[in-house]
């Protein structure tokens, strides 16, 4: 059996933990527009010209309530889609389950600390420079042993 | 055969479809830029100073009609990843194809439809929140299959 | 054995490029965060309220040679994570390894040359709509011959 076909199955613990906390991912990520509307509705702030009938406005504006869940989104799409990638990339090097599943563990936990102190609870920094640099360094770990790993160029 | 190798082989309809219909939205994905400089061009609109001189503009601005479709590609990058995600995870749940292809049709049509009515021909509410909100209900019910199934904490 | 456990295989060339390739292209994209801050604490341009003490500001502001650095890092939201699907899908089509190889080589290349014209040294057009241009066909090119090799609609 080829190596690929070992890592890719469902017996693989990493594999599956690789699928799951991806998912609460993805979850993480679908609750950001919901609360990005919900913060939209409270502070009347249309995104569109043709929504500011709905808010009950003549124009659009910025509101920092709404920037602040925008900003925090915005974090997870430059953070989150990588973390995609070399999650997957890293399963192909043939960790240790064990500790695979504890990177994509921490990852998680650390991205949604970020979502919470940046955007629902602020806390003072670096609460929320703490939480993106546990992301970064797991992604950063994970890239650095696929690319020695591979190295075709 | 492994579940893995059943779900990814080109005899399974299923996976050939999530093929098609991901490219399908990747070409979406592809025209908005094209959609950007045709407006950026039409109004005069540059994104950075270098580009000042083509565009015959002392200064950057901004236009409406170009962020309007920078809300529409910015929304894409939002929604389409993590359906690529997710879609393929479902996959792994093993579902029934005809179920899996008419999830990844309607989720298309309504990605299409979405980027249309809010940067193509602009149609009033609710055109673009129902468009949203099929592909985000198509997105969540896959993360939902895909987390029961797996639940590898 | 299946076409797709011949793909995904260590053993083939086209396959371990494209892993070696996206992870540098990953690599280019956790470079872009680390440019945006050194712009943020060289010109005291905070990102959040709870950041102006850091940076001994009482209010949030744009610079230019921030935004630069963040339109870059958009640009490559909008186009490396659509390669990444593109070229797996592309690999499906059993392409010539040394062809495929190219592809992904040159693709990596002008995304980084985009980002240099772009943020780093501003290089004036048409550096970086040339550069994006490659990329862009590069995906296109990608796409085409998977469409036409699945169409599974």
């Amino acid at each position: 059996m080829s190596i690929i076909s070992k890592v890719l199955s469902l017996e693989n613990p990493a594999f599956c933990g690789y699928v799951t906390y991806s998912s609460l991912l993805v979850l993480k990520m679908m609750i950001m527009p919901l609360l990005t509307v919900k913060q939209r509705r409270k502070f009347g702030v249309p995104i569109s010209p043709e929504d500011c009938a709905i808010y009950n406005r003549k124009s659009l504006r910025l509101h920092e309530e709404v920037e602040r869940i925008r900003r925090a989104h915005l974090n997870d799409l430059e953070n989150i889609p990588i973390f995609f990638i070399a999650g997957a990339f890293y399963l192909l090097t043939n960790p240790s389950p064990r500790t695979a599943l504890n990177l994509f563990r921490t990852y998680t936990i650390a991205r949604y600390c970020h979502t919470f102190v940046y955007a629902v609870v602020v806390i003072p920094q670096p609460a929320r420079a703490i939480s993106w640099s546990i992301g970064f360094a797991i992604t950063g770990y994970m890239l650095f042993r696929t690319i020695r790993h591979f190295k075709a160029f």
